[in-house]
């Protein structure tokens, strides 16, 4: 168990700020957890002499051993009453009351007071403005909510205190069963990460269940998730997905959301499985906390229906699921003992007249069958069928064979008392075949996720100190943006440029230009002039007899543009055919919580215009950095379609690496563009270079 | 009223296989009569006296005025039975019985069987095949389910006997309400195109809803279906949308389905909403049965919670609705009567401690609001808020303004009551917002639909007759693929062609080229040479001058590659600069069930790789045609994207109307390509093409 364990498993829990006031916060949270916690409910609260029962003392200071203290006093003295927690001794606060960050400056500074407090005592602090924390295997219930959760798997964050009022009370009566619950609140200390941390190492906790606006740190969030994914599923909203949902988000909880692109591709890099809705939320923890893993993504489909079997078919269709193709053997057996008219290949149609025996011999023969690594029973009412019959047979073949199955009962209240047999089994049902289909295909891609193997980010052998060097120096002239005159930087780190330089005399252009030893290009290096073919400030094709006059041209050109343009020279480089290649794009972009994105992609049209990219976190590793190649829709196009030449993708990849580290070694760069990065059969060479810096982090 | 309107609401109707033997469907058929029918129940068998209480007759003939006969006999009577009915004057027939198309040779010749008594009788014939019929106000069940449906504005029709028993199942105490049911069966006379047509008619009849595996005629379905949904919501699904449910399809129903591509965009044509699961079935069917027609597509959104505020701003930006940008004055009367705390921007958060009340105040600011076209209401649990109480003020709100409105009430069983007391009063409450502002966007999108405008095609003057004798003429050599040899019949439909000619003789080649004035491309023409450039059939730039010699080189090459091939001739055609225009691809496919298929796209890798085309139902209205270039990602190309030429849209526009008329007046031509259609600033030019006839269709 991690460092929280005894935040959710506490043998002494106070409440600072207990009272018996009829609807105070303070009196709801004393009484949930007089109501069924296990261990002792200390009161404190220096105006009264006893609460509910309880004795009430001035301070925590006067109690020992308080594991957990929940604070809910009103926000001017909550700062006081977390520092006299710290002094206690105690380890873990749990901040209710509200009125900090959420609510402006005045809040914010309390915060940060807050924020200090915690940290000189190294509080595990869950909060401030959090609606509390459950655990129930011993009955803690620290929140003001009305319901408290029912024992199970799945273990519970939500930056929504409402959202946890909403889950529970919608859970009550159903089979949903919890480990612990937290609402996350502001997250001034204790964010999703360590929740993620925790229950990773928790044995009771099944799965991994969020509600999130932002995430603090997406680096480490990445970092995390990944370890808890090899065995725990995490299954999260995130929301603020929309443009309106994230100006909705940053207006509920002030958090500065990253890009919604950083999310999508962060959160698939942590293995944690994304969902859109409340109801794959929980339909997908409900199936994970309760089904086995498959083997394998071929479903079998076993109905008594032609039409919901084909509905159902579909579904399938739509997943990452494939419809088991049956055995020999399998097929056998069923045309032994299902009727002439039965559709004995997948999806079996038992057809109407099944009772629940038939789907049982079916059932056990598909089960039976190595090709097929789970089942969907899809069942509409007929007068010969028992669904509680049928329920009981599908329980007992799942235990039986330990596959994972999911039912549709197509029935409302004759599917009652059956749909209940099987959803306390851990036998999601559902009216809709589509939603257990799409709850099976959860299961195959946690097997996918839990089968990942995260291979660490290459370090190839480069000259840091060069690249330090450049961006200092750039650093020193006080320059932001810079262009080509910076393409020793991808040479430090190993990513080819054509042979060239930036010069400062006409003599120079000159010995570069013979050095090269044919016609050249040469482009003025300002980074006051950003677009520098409009002012004929490029000359392509430039014989050896005519660089000394380019040389001059161009500065006069450059002049003319703008008098007192800083100009830092012209480049003199080697002639590169790009049509003999293709032209491919790299960039880098810093979001604000997941830092440098990678993006990949085909130049001109395909970045302009179909926005055919892909994106990853650095560091990227090799096998990443392969995928984002297999990624784009213009993936063939690298690879011979249409009559093109193939390009080199090993040399594509080994650049894609070597540009992550440039990346990561140097947080100073916020932005950066190679385009184009010219491939070729045997080759990747980046021919422009565009960047931006941040000289605070140099 | 259509002409089925004694089928659904007739005064006596006869079961012909009436039996009281237990478990038969003759008896089940009788008894779901007699428990609610109000007309005459008639039963027949001349094998009983009486059955249930009936007197029984040996034949329908034995009884005068049977608006509607249920045929329950065994197969191997059901066609004399039905031949019966006809003679006694039955109008009306509904076939129960199963043993037709779907079951193999003998069946296929018994359903043929009944098509030609149905058809000698001119009988309205539902099935065979079919669970039967249902009509609330009439209280008729002719059906051998177990559930009799509510009175309601939904009328429903499925391919799937099975679908109807579970969906009456399901709505057996749900407030989901039917006015007709009809299990098509297999469809031998009735089909979801004379149901859409009759209900279109019927006043009761709010919204349609379909389960389907194939539609039988595409093209009368989309005229019939378009003229329906200006009044009267379709709701469908489509089953057999994957392979693999397309393949499952084709073993239950036995149709060979078309391909996914035409029905996609044959029913988007038809103004009928397409669903994917039976929950959006049912969502949509709810809402647009329940709930008035939106002024917009604006939604406020007014919550106690701030986190399920986020998620359902989310769900609006996944959909098609948009957040209502709310007036100053809203904004101020929000200022005036919410608390400090509370978000008085959309989504609007009237914070943890809102009472009804509160709900009640911001509801009706809202829906005040010009800007506000529909709201929905998403409330957490809370201490303070009764959910009866706001289910209460939401029906008083919705019915006050009249706009439609939608809740999620975030609960279980807490959310019981008051969830009844909203969908009784037809507003659809759900557990998750996403589904909530799906139904409300499903409102916004028929509201689309109800206010398209079908411009009828254009017919622009050709030589008909021309076309016909070129394709008369390609039958009469017996040739099915035509290439350049018929650029005449682009001609004939004003489709502009590069000058040229297919000549059979070096000298009248030497003309041709003497007519253009320039360098020629010179092809050779050949049904028996489809890939021309590989065996150097293919000459382009050929001078004036090396015309005839070319001429003799083809025609040799064409002989030494296939010595006994049919060699039309050659074609000497103007040279067109391809490089100078754009190339688009122009096709037409025919679709079995919805005729010629429209597909347009820009040529090279964006049809062969990145597969970006749309695709039309023909014929093609100008609109439509001016749509298709709308509709692929790669239309700022046409557009001077990335420094290229504007094409001349108009010419394409117009390409693409003539190329539907040509294929719509000749159903011999199965397939056409056009490719390259160059499109240049001032013209579009069918470069080459490629034809397959049909010559049985001439």
């Amino acid at each position: 168990m991690g460092r929280l364990s005894t935040l959710f498993a506490p043998d002494r829990v106070a409440v600072i700020g207990a009272t018996d006031s009829d609807g105070a916060v303070g009196r709801a949270i004393t009484e949930n957890l007089q109501a069924s916690f296990e261990g002792d409910v200390v009161a404190v609260n220096p105006y009264k002499e006893t609460v509910l029962g309880l004795p009430c003392y001035d301070s925590v200071t006067e109690v020992d051993d308080i594991d957990v203290a929940v604070v809910v006093v009103p926000p001017d003295i909550a700062v006081d009453a977390i520092r006299e927690a710290g002094e206690a001794g105690i380890e873990n606060v749990v901040v209710v009351t509200a009125g900090f960050g959420e609510t402006g400056t005045e809040g914010a500074a309390r915060e940060e007071a807050l924020r200090s407090a915690a940290a000189k005592y190294d509080l595990n602090l869950v909060g401030p403005n959090s609606l509390g924390i459950m655990s129930t295997p011993v009955g803690l219930n620290a929140t003001f909510g009305n319901e408290m959760a029912t024992e199970g798997g799945i273990s519970f964050m939500s930056q929504s205190g409402a959202f946890v009022t909403a889950v529970l009370d919608w859970a009550a009566g159903r089979d949903v069963g919890f480990k612990d619950i937290v609402s996350l609140g502001n997250k001034a200390i204790l964010d999703e990460r360590d929740f993620i941390d925790e229950w990773g190492d928790d044995p009771d906790t099944d799965v991994i269940l969020g509600y999130l606006e932002d995430i603090g740190d997406g680096g480490e969030f990445v970092r995390t998730a990944r370890e808890v994914t090899q065995d725990t599923p995490i299954v999260l909203v995130k929301s603020g997905r929309t443009d309106a949902g994230a100006s909705a988000a940053a207006s509920h909880t002030g958090a500065m959301a990253g890009s919604e692109a950083a999310y999508e591709v962060g959160i698939e890099q942590s293995g944690a499985i994304r969902v859109e809705t409340v109801q794959e939320l929980f339909d997908y923890a409900q199936i994970l906390a309760d089904q086995p893993l498959p083997r394998g993504k071929e479903i079998a489909i076993v109905t008594n229906a032609g039409g919901p079997g084909v509905m159902t078919t579909d579904a399938v269709g739509d997943s990452g699921l494939e419809m088991a193709e049956l055995t020999d053997h399998t097929v056998e057996k069923l045309a032994e003992t299902m009727p002439d008219e039965a559709n004995i290949y997948n999806p079996i149609d038992i057809i109407g007249d099944a009772p629940a025996a038939r789907f049982e011999a079916a059932l056990e023969t598909v089960l039976g069958d190595d090709n097929v690594a789970m089942a969907v029973v899809v069942a509409c009412p007929t007068a010969v069928l028992s669904f509680e019959n049928l329920a009981e047979v599908v329980v007992d073949c799942q235990q039986e064979y330990g596959l994972p199955v999911a039912t549709t009962l197509m029935g409302g209240k004759s599917a009652g008392p059956a749909a209940s047999t099987l959803t306390e089994s851990g036998i999601p049902n559902y009216f809709d075949p589509a939603r257990a289909v799409d709850s099976l295909d959860a299961l195959a891609r946690y097997d996918d996720i839990r089968s990942r193997e995260y291979v660490e980010p290459e370090t190839f052998d480069v000259n840091r100190d060069r690249a330090g060097e450049i961006l200092e120096s750039a650093a020193s002239r006080n320059q932001t943006r810079l262009g080509v005159e910076a393409m020793d930087l991808l040479d430090a780190y190993g990513i080819p440029t054509p042979h060239g330089e930036v010069v400062d005399s006409p003599g120079r252009a000159d010995a570069i230009a013979e050095e090269i030893g044919d016609e050249v290009v040469m482009k003025i290096v300002s980074p006051d002039i950003l677009h520098k073919s409009d002012i004929g400030g490029v000359e392509v094709g430039v014989a050896p007899e005519d660089v000394r006059g380019t040389y001059e041209d161009l500065i006069v050109r450059a002049r003319n543009y703008q008098r007192d343009a800083t100009i830092l020279g012209v480049q003199v480089q080697e002639m590169v055919d790009v049509d003999a290649g293709t032209e491919t794009i790299l960039g880098v972009n810093r979001d604000p919580q997941f830092g440098p994105l990678v993006l990949f992609g085909l130049g001109g049209i395909f970045v302009e215009v179909l926005e055919d990219t892909t994106l990853r976190v650095a560091p990227v590793s090799k096998p990443a950095a392969r995928s984002m190649l297999d990624d784009i829709e213009s993936a063939p196009l690298l690879r011979g379609a249409r009559g093109r030449a193939r390009v080199d993708e090993d040399a594509l990849v080994e650049t894609i690496q070597r540009l992550s580290q440039l990346v990561t070694d140097f947080p100073a760069i916020v932005e950066l563009d190679i385009n184009p990065l010219v491939a070729t059969g045997d080759s990747a060479t980046a021919i422009d270079l565009q960047l931006t810096l941040d000289q605070e982090e140099l």
